[in-house]
């Protein structure tokens, strides 16, 4: 059997490290079509000489692609008998990741829990994304459900502590960054660090519909080969479930307009995907300012953010229900840290 | 309020410069997705090699790239609330944009004009794109309908005074460009300036339907960030329409089959977006010579031309009815000049 | 009559060579939109530094880049009056294509054969792809049934003889490959050239749903210009076909389930696009080993494969009916030699 049918829950094993398949070398290619699939227009990932400004040597690629892409090589690995994706946690970008670039991705397995039922599994992995060099540009934990394909004994239960959220003081900020000649009209717009309160709600406004070749083309990019998301012969229901990286890649750029100056995310706190998308919803989003914390870097500021992305039909900030379920037109709950200009 | 809502009639001034946000780098990767997007087959965009014959130092990317990426900065500044987009005049390249540029953008108000219902008016600005090193590339006048949004007296009328088409001795011909070894068998079609008369008209024979999903991955690569362009949900029909540049783009494409010697555009005379396009049009071009001129250029001439783009339906070379309105099938008449070996 | 129609069976004589229009500088961006339309995951060209490890200067470009791109050229002087495609034979990849190479096309007219209803005709070309340098990355010959326009003598019958497959021997290798230190494990899959068998089949696994879009994106991409597969105007049933070399590189790219040390393809043997394919089908492959055939260069041996597409409906390894014609469900059979570990 030449084909591989991916792992079961009973084939991994704590402390066991795993190193993904498929490097990959990024180039101004990956960033343009960065721009054509998603309303990006963050400002340092857009152009170099504003990247210049801010102290970097030229603007890196934006911070997601670098999270796609090692997303993307644990899949064959990690999900491919994936009944879900559970969460995410302790997620830092480490450095930035510059066009020429060639990463790779390894993962260890730092927790398993059989499910009562026997049938499947909670796995979690610690992945880190390296580039040519070995050094780490991303790490973060992902936990899954995993079938088990073989009646095996169940393993001991493992399940890591992790933090509710990466503290402040673990942020890494670019090398050179410094925001305190920065330019917000350039940025396009005006608001700074001190301008956002904690609690604040901002509705970003502006919706995308989504189509079957939009996603497919994206999540093939991040050679992400899940085949849920391409065959559409693959559920009883002939939709394909669109990568719950496009939605928020898709979020993160439609809250340009009200976080134009959340330049660079250097932490994913956590996220759920709480509901599934498929082409033809209108995706829209709206943030909610969690935390705030100063950075050692010259003019340089965090916001712990919450990203929420819904399609239509959702009411304003609306999340969840009486019974703390997700709201059905939410897709996604996503908690991360930003760096914004003081 | 975080958000921008966009400016309304009433916040123009005359003589106000407005500097666009988001300067944007480009790269082979805006040139891959250009020929992706649309069925461009200019030898001097195409071709490095080519280029280098022609005097210059490598490929420029396509003159439309420029052009679609500093109209896309303007957007948020000029066209969120316009009801329409009017017209085009005076626009000229002035300097190639080559892989590694950044281009940024800034517009001056030259025109006010509040509409007789007092609910909206007519703003002229004259924009400009610029290279990183401050080198305008590109300038054009355009004016808009925008809607009013406060009871304010109307402003004294300014009207600009805008030339019919851009004279021939104010074209400028890119430093060093040279046709005087011009292969056109690489080219692709033996036809000289010389051999164009003014009155001709020229069937460009393709046509392309056109899919949601490319006039949405071309729309968002310029950065343009109209509503209506990406929100099936927006108009009360569902359909997004198409951004006008998308049909510029495809017709230009298109007329290489008859005018593939007209290699570059240096002048946008005029311009009118016709009637709206919807995925799903299959669009066709047909185009006229409207005059001839020298350039001081070695081997180089210049071709006016009317560009028109029409969909199903369309009768052969049928612009107008009897009323002079553009006929319903007219999606673009367009009005530049282009250099061409003579 | 400035738009050409493209030649008739009548225009070709044999010896007659073409030098096809509009060169091309290819990029990464052209890397990364093939990322994108086709799940590519060949690691010597996902990867600079997994190609360094084997010997070459850099990730070249997929091999079916530089096919689709000469192909493309080719169109508007061979197959835009073409009936069929009908074969392909003796293609070789002679040089490997790197980001800012620029590419040109040739053909020589090497076999003409009027059908005897005097209606159309055989036209077989050699066709070259050649680099900056004039070099020759790419030649194969491929024959197409191309209408008569006018009623004129037959010509005397040529009919090539060709190889029913490229011998081992005169494979190339690219300079510099050496296979002595692969690392399986960033490849993707643990088997080597010995574990193959003469007659093995491998059934691919994945599936995607092909959509209007990509295949257009693709299509011009290679500045294919054939009118029936942009223009949903043109057959009766307003489908648009999809070009026949989206599908070898659809079928290429999921054959990586199985055969991801299949690193670089450097022979065409044959190939006939048995039905057509159109938005909506499912695709999915599978291959059988045809032949093995050892190299001169370290650690490299070659396979020689039968690649097969088919569509939703088809089964497990099936080709033919019992009237030895292709099943409707298959839309491919390729015959191809890949370098891989030994």
């Amino acid at each position: 059997m030449k084909t591989s049918a991916g792992r079961f829950f009973e084939d991994y094993r704590i402390g066991e490290v795993m190193a993904h398949a498929v490097p990959r070398t990024v180039s101004g290619g990956e960033r343009a079509l960065y721009h054509a699939l998603y309303p990006a227009r963050g400002a340092i990932h857009s152009s170099d000489e504003f990247a210049r400004a801010c102290g970097l040597p030229a603007a890196p690629v934006d911070d997601l692609i670098a999270f796609h892409l090692v997303f993307g090589k644990t899949v064959p690995d990690i999900s491919l008998n994936a009944v879900a994706n559970l969460g995410y946690a302790e997620g830092r970008w480490l450095a930035p990741v510059w066009p020429g670039n060639t990463l790779r991705a390894e993962s260890t397995v730092i927790g398993l829990k059989e499910n009562s039922n026997g049938k499947s599994g909670v796995v979690w992995v610690r992945t880190r994304g390296l580039n040519q060099h070995g050094v780490a540009v991303l790490e973060y934990v992902r936990w899954v459900m995993v079938r088990k394909n073989r009646a095996t004994p169940a393993p001991d239960p493992v399940v890591p502590a992790l933090k509710p959220a990466v503290p402040a003081a673990e942020l890494v900020v670019p090398g050179g960054l410094d925001f305190s000649r920065y330019d917000f009209a350039l940025a396009g717009e005006p608001h700074r660090w001190a301008d956002y309160q904690v609690g604040e709600k901002i509705d970003h406004v502006d919706g995308v519909t989504v189509e079957e070749a939009e996603h497919m083309l994206a999540t093939r990019l991040w050679q992400n080969t899940a085949k849920v998301h391409f065959d559409a012969t693959f559920r009883e229901d002939g939709r394909r479930l669109i990568y719950g990286g496009h939605v928020i890649s898709l979020a993160r750029a439609l809250s340009f307009n009200g976080l134009a100056n959340a330049q660079m995310m250097v932490a994913l706190n956590g996220g759920a995907h709480a509901n599934p998308c498929f082409a033809g919803d209108t995706v829209r989003a709206w943030s909610e300012v969690l935390d705030k914390a100063a950075t050692p870097a010259p003019g340089v500021g965090a916001l712990r953010l919450r990203l929420v992305a819904v399609k239509q039909g959702a009411e304003p900030f609306a999340l969840r229900d009486e019974g703390g379920r997700y709201r059905p037109e939410v897709l996604l709950d996503l908690d991360y840290w930003a760096l914004v200009p003081v």
